[in-house]
């Protein structure tokens, strides 16, 4: 009884740390849509209030790998506990950088904001639309345990890549055309190779998921 | 006794993590220095080797993973030890990626090789020099729980990113200048923020190791 007991206290702390972990994406989420939309509005404000949220996700991240080593100490778990919460330890990690990369995509934003725009911006929102979605995709994955939905993120990065690259293509025909756009191709290429590596960590975390549904390592597997 | 000699195989089994995550830092100290090499002496024969070499970093970190696992779970450690397989569990993760970002230089390399060389390259070399250093002894601080020589590596940062805005503003007049040249200055503007992400892992390591040392969270406070 007093084992069942523990267990179930265990298993109440561990969906908190799942509600935790998911939270602090919900605000990873945010800083995506919203570091492009204040680009693609000119929204300066918004991106403003992008890049205040990054501290709200750093003291996410400290507050979680702090809950996550009191797990260890007092609950000493096994398997596929300790899997989950060694995974968690990472995740916020990846986390984290995203909300860094966002928060400098925003910077960037309020650089660009004060220029005339460089072209009409279609394939920058769908680059974030698609990492937002598999960054969310990615922590369903984790929270449920989900490895189909993991391996589904791990295939959407190549299209996320290919986006990156068409930018990149893209912005190379403006500069040469026009070296008096130069530096505003350049700071959309920071955003663009920005978006591409928060779909990056999104993989990083799916590809986690997989070897904690499976046991199985994918890691560097996957082309 | 048998506590004591529990706690010695335990030691021994530390210990050779340890040693794991040095050999495994080598391997990546010698990509950040031979990738940037096959640059600068035009080697692509080195590019393909350092490349290679990116392969072995992945094996390191997911052998790596799985033996912190095994000592969390076997040895249930507490508190220090604890802490120090927790961040070993983090570090290795930085360390693969700066495998990847040095295999994504030596392919930029690899690509430069074919095209006559746009300038001398001073300041790259430069900025892999003390990319490698910070790694270097961001991984010394982790081993020995040195927490002064964390926070130089961490203050080391600001150098390498000043050396990469220098990078980056230098090529922007050369593209102005002479739009042919566009092509070759994205990829070396590439590899300057390849390098300036290697420094920024090594910065990550260096602060989870203050943290592990004096049990306080630094991270996002460092500005």
């Amino acid at each position: 009884m007093v084992r069942e007991h523990i267990s179930t206290i265990f298993d109440i702390e561990l969906d908190d740390l799942r509600q935790s972990i998911l939270i602090m994406g919900g605000k990873v989420e945010l800083m995506i849509a919203n570091s492009v939309k204040s680009l693609v509005e000119r929204d300066t404000a918004l991106a403003e209030r992008t890049i205040a949220l990054d501290h709200e996700v750093n003291n996410a991240e400290v507050s979680i790998d702090e809950r996550c080593l009191e797990l260890l100490a007092l609950r000493q778990p096994a398997a596929r506990d300790l899997r989950f919460i060694t995974i968690a330890l990472k995740i916020v990690t990846d986390l984290e950088r995203i909300g860094d990369q966002c928060a400098n995509i925003a910077k960037r934003a309020r650089e660009l904001n004060e220029e005339p725009p460089l072209k009409p911006y279609i394939d920058i929102p769908r680059m974030a639309h698609w990492a937002e979605i598999m960054v969310k995709e990615a922590l369903d994955a984790f929270v449920r345990g989900d490895a189909d939905l993991a391996v589904k993120v791990c295939k959407d990065d190549s299209f996320v890549d290919d986006l990156n690259i068409q930018i990149q293509r893209e912005l190379l025909t403006y500069m040469i055309e026009d070296p008096s756009t130069i530096s505003r191709a350049m700071k959309l290429n920071y955003i663009s190779k920005s978006l591409e590596r928060v779909s990056d960590h999104a993989t990083n975390v799916a590809e986690m998921v997989i070897f904690m549904v499976k046991g199985k390592d994918i890691r560097h597997t996957i082309a």
